[in-house]
């Protein structure tokens, strides 16, 4: 029995061909010719329709038909499945039919060439059609789903936190601001007192810098929340783990009293996550890690248990160690990508760091009772990418809050979420992108999400 | 044995509790008291912890440990799961802590009273506590994991298109504009021949109408694709269907040749993803129906089979009702939503208009062949809300999208999609937030996500 599950469009897909068809049977498949290769009597090519990384064979015999077929080109086939001398499948068509030209001749990627990244990326629009790009695409895809189901299944409520926020959550400045294109929408929106570029929403209105007070407020009805949305740093950054506009995982626990209870948390997601990545996308995945660092290679993390260190602790490590670093130490305002490094490596396995000092975290976190200049944050140094989570408790004492010197401006409905029966909540925020180049080992964050938006580059 | 599972915080939750727990079970819950009746000898209050629409009771006899709990405030108790003489089950505790008071004199929302949805607004961060938001929100949970489970089965990768763009797919002008906040960084960035305002990207940058352009470069590397990404309106508009920022379901189907394979997909798809919410989010539904038009309510549609009209036929039923309409009959410019409401009560099903005009659609549709001033699209009319989705088959012939007389300028590369080995695609695009409200019958699309964006009003 032909057992093949059908693209809704009516025709099997190469993954699920190379996956689940025996020889004999007959089909139809369409895709975009990778290479080709012309022999006396047959034409041989490879056949990719972007649902795996594997290559996929068609033989087909010399015939006026074929003289038209290219490198590039869009096409269908159809005829017999056969076990091909190496052991592979592979399609004996007796039709083949041209859907589009490839034009290979001014196409930017020439067949059978590595391009680099840099290269690659200023042809966006094409990106989909290299290989390793339609990998990490489908990785991603994975990553995504992964983390949607492992949260649906603990019971968590996606809320989508909207793009558009009158709160800066983190107070850092790098903000982008956001008004209609329209004058003339302007002026016929305007109202007394209100300047006009503001007139739209009636106040200055921004992109979203994190969903975390957006989460706090409906984990303050709904229990445990959690968003994965677009999040906006306006940095003049070239740094390979920036972007400006990029995915951010975040969830907020209620009824969440220690930062142990969190960081087991997290880490205990993440491997479970990370797991099922790796069972559901194996090829994809070990594909982009030889794209990337030559070979594929394991996550000695998953098996490992982390760690947890006091800011105290991680800094004595630092200042024993602190010849190795090209960057000079300062207590006073955390640690250095370098250091950050160094120590998850001197660790042997990722390290969560607690108990910061108060001065350097924003003013939402929870004292530590038993040290009152320090908060229950934590961050999650891994190795290769460093800081991956940001993390705390939340003060959830309406007064203390209120004291808070570094409290920002129109925060009065933030306060009441503590006035009206609070609950302790903590939670984290997790950069998408680099959880993805932390798993394929990708340089550049440009390459691991579909459309990169940086400093002097917002293509299509 | 105890079967319940705990939420991560290690105690069950309440909707875990109604659906398994069994009398004689012993127990820790969370949550706030949404209403109170202290009698006699003991105090009986209805606890909620966001789990579940459905009230579980708690009683406790009246101790000095009782005196300080009340309506709205956050507590833990323990005790004896028991059956209640309504058959319910409800928990004999022993202990009750209070985590934080309610404040309730100055809480917005008096307890046992009805609160007009407008009012409710007014107080957006405390929204999540009002018990038909909260079943909302799950409920659009349910809805957002619908689509993700349904489109993984069926093999599509997700594309997260980007929310910042130099593309205005649609041409409607009604579009917001974004740059850095700060104009240290403009000026710091600034490049010779580029206004200093848009120094950041080196081009003018809004946010996203449509992630349909992008989508189709995907599409034409990895096949079919979809997004679920929020998507933009800069417009003036007090409508119940509208939002600033609202989110959208589109997809992409590669190898798409016909319109009625496009219809089909979509009445598939709608069927099976509101299905799976009937089943998952059963009473959630039933209560926000309720709350939304006074009892619950069947959706007609799940059963019958959608009818697809041309254009020409619409318009030929719009004509022979024509005193029926408030509103003008205006061939040149579409059908009014009084107009939509009407054919799809007419037909007593959902209705596909397509073979619309070329001149009242986009420059990127197919021509029809056998019309050639008509273009493959399609609006989807439903009951109650009008149009859900609109699509259309995209026209993959280069030349024929380079010589169309309404091309937008900057868009080589979606043209280049078609000259290197292009594809026949086809998708659509479905608001998402009105399909919520197809579900629920709730009025006003600011009630259905969790933080509405709309003209004079960006709350939190």
């Amino acid at each position: 029995m032909f057992l093949i599950r059908r693209f809704c469009s009516g025709f099997p897909h190469i993954k699920a061909i190379t996956n689940t068809a025996k020889p004999g049977d007959r089909l139809d498949v369409r895709g975009w010719i990778k290479n080709i290769r012309r022999l006396k009597k047959n034409i041989f090519f490879d056949l990719n329709d972007g649902s795996t990384v594997r290559r996929f064979q068609v033989v087909i015999p010399k015939t006026t038909d074929t003289k038209d077929i290219s490198v590039g080109s869009n096409i269908s086939a159809s005829g017999c499945i056969q076990l091909a001398p190496n052991g592979q499948l592979e399609l004996h068509a007796e039709h083949v039919k041209v859907i589009a030209d490839g034009h290979i001749t001014d196409y930017p990627f020439t067949p059978r060439q590595q391009h680099p990244p840099e290269y690659v990326r200023e042809h966006l629009h094409l990106r989909a059609r290299v290989d390793y790009i339609a990998a990490q695409m489908r990785l991603r895809h994975r990553a995504l789903k992964a983390i949607h189901d492992y949260m649906d299944e603990l019971h968590f409520v996606q809320i989508t936190t909207s793009v558009l926020t009158t709160n800066d959550c983190e107070g850092a400045g790098e903000i982008f601001r956001v008004q209609p294109d329209s004058d003339v929408l302007l002026k016929e929106m305007a109202r007394p007192n209100i300047p006009t570029e503001h007139s739209y929403f009636d106040k200055k209105v921004f992109l979203s810098v994190s969903g975390q007070l957006h989460l706090e407020a409906m984990s303050h009805g709904l229990g445990n929340t959690y968003t994965l949305t677009p999040a906006f740093r306006a940095e003049n950054s070239k740094s390979p783990l920036h972007l400006s506009e990029f995915y951010m995982f975040e969830a907020e626990l209620a009824f969440m009293q220690d930062i142990s209870s969190l960081t087991s948390f997290i880490e205990k997601m993440i491997k479970n996550v990370t797991l099922r990545i790796i069972e559901s996308a194996r090829d994809d995945l070990k594909f982009c890690q030889e794209k990337a660092l030559g070979s594929a290679f394991e996550l000695p993390w998953l098996k490992a248990a982390w760690i947890t260190l006091t800011y105290d602790e991680a800094l004595d490590i630092l200042i024993a160690n602190k010849e190795k670093f090209k960057t000079a130490l300062k207590p006073n305002e955390g640690f250095s990508k370098e250091q950050e490094l160094f120590l998850a490596n001197h660790c042997g396995t990722p390290v969560f760091v607690v108990d910061w000092p108060s001065d350097q975290k924003p003013f939402y976190m929870k004292v530590v009772q038993t040290k009152p200049d320090r908060v229950h944050a934590l961050d999650l140094l891994m190795p290769e990418v460093g800081e991956l989570c940001g993390g705390s408790l939340r003060e959830n004492d309406e007064m203390r809050l209120r004291s808070h010197p570094r409290l920002p401006q129109d925060l009065e409905w933030y306060l009441e979420l503590r006035k009206f029966g609070g609950v302790p909540t903590g939670g984290f925020g997790l950069g998408f992108e680099r959880y993805l180049q932390l798993l394929t080992g990708v340089k550049n964050i440009r390459d691991v999400i579909p459309f990169p938006r940086y400093p002097h580059s917002c293509q299509m």
